[in-house]
């Protein structure tokens, strides 16, 4: 699918802002895609249709959790989860994407996951960083872009729980399995 | 046993410091006990024997994880994790203890677990917030501790993941499904 009807099809599923901010995930994902040597057919692909799910109503995510199998725990956790997997299964049932390293991005693009692909951690980090994101700690995952797509990913892993904790809030086990995940292959490669 | 036997048998497994933090944590658990209405003759037990193995050799501790097949990722984690399980291995096979909630209570000092029981939280409270301990945070959870077990654990265990998060550690998992269970039960009570 070519950029500009996946852009017609996403926007009809946005607000104006989220629109913007997906244009920006969207050039930030090509460009760390030609960075660490990832298909940036697909970053733009998966860049673009991320948010698909975003604006979808609370009871029809719910449902549709249930009705796919998708994991239960995240009816328990909240909703600002839903969109990724719920946008996974829409994006290849109402878009027709059935590829599956698109779609696992989509899936995964909030809470992380343990063995992340490049193609994953590109998207990951693209939401994270995109132009229009500021936040306290953004400037230091930007920099970490520039070299290291794995820092970066943990940094902002680490920088999403801190903020959960900080807030009282619980946090997703995939995400803290994923921090983990990255926090070791990280470190274990600074020691060889 | 009597508190006296207690103390003599394992001021020889552990540095003067070790033990006079010790003694902090017994008298702070007694305190606890009293006010939660936890066995304060288990509280006592507990805490005193809680880092009966602090001081042994790491490959000693490796071992017995190894031997009494303990947790197999406490091995990928610090091994500051485990004087705790082994400490109510050897409590039990070298002091003679044998009371489930005793053990399990020394077992789960340090990373804390799903489900706590009452006397699992006033040893892992007192052992965070014993007189002798200053580091920031803790004149926080020392006052919780006045009113509310609960909120005292969630916020000793959120200051710990933060701590490790900031040096960029990963955290053990029982530690986070521990943070996350006390959290929702925590935030699940205030909503009634």
């Amino acid at each position: 699918m070519d950029r500009d009807k996946a852009l017609r099809i996403v926007k009809k599923q946005l607000t104006e802002k989220r629109y913007v901010h997906t244009i920006g995930v969207m050039e930030t994902a090509i460009e760390l895609a030609d960075r660490f040597h990832v298909d940036r057919d697909k970053a733009e692909l998966a860049a673009i249709f991320h948010d698909y799910a975003k604006f979808r109503n609370k009871e029809e995510m719910r449902q549709c959790i249930i009705d796919q199998k998708m994991p239960h725990d995240l009816l328990l956790h909240h909703e600002e989860l839903w969109h990724a997997p719920v946008g996974a299964y829409l994006v290849k049932k109402e878009v027709g994407i059935s590829d599956e390293e698109i779609l696992e991005a989509i899936r995964c693009h909030t809470s992380g996951k343990i063995n992340m692909s490049q193609l994953d951690k590109v998207i990951y980090v693209a939401d994270y960083i995109e132009p229009n994101r500021d936040f306290p700690g953004v400037e230091v995952v930007r920099d970490s872009a520039k070299t290291s797509l794995d820092i970066a990913v943990v940094q902002a892993m680490k920088n999403t729980i801190l903020f959960l904790l900080t807030r009282n809030q619980p946090i997703y086990p995939n995400t803290f399995h994923a921090y983990n995940d990255m926090m070791m292959k990280v470190k274990e490669r600074k020691l060889q």
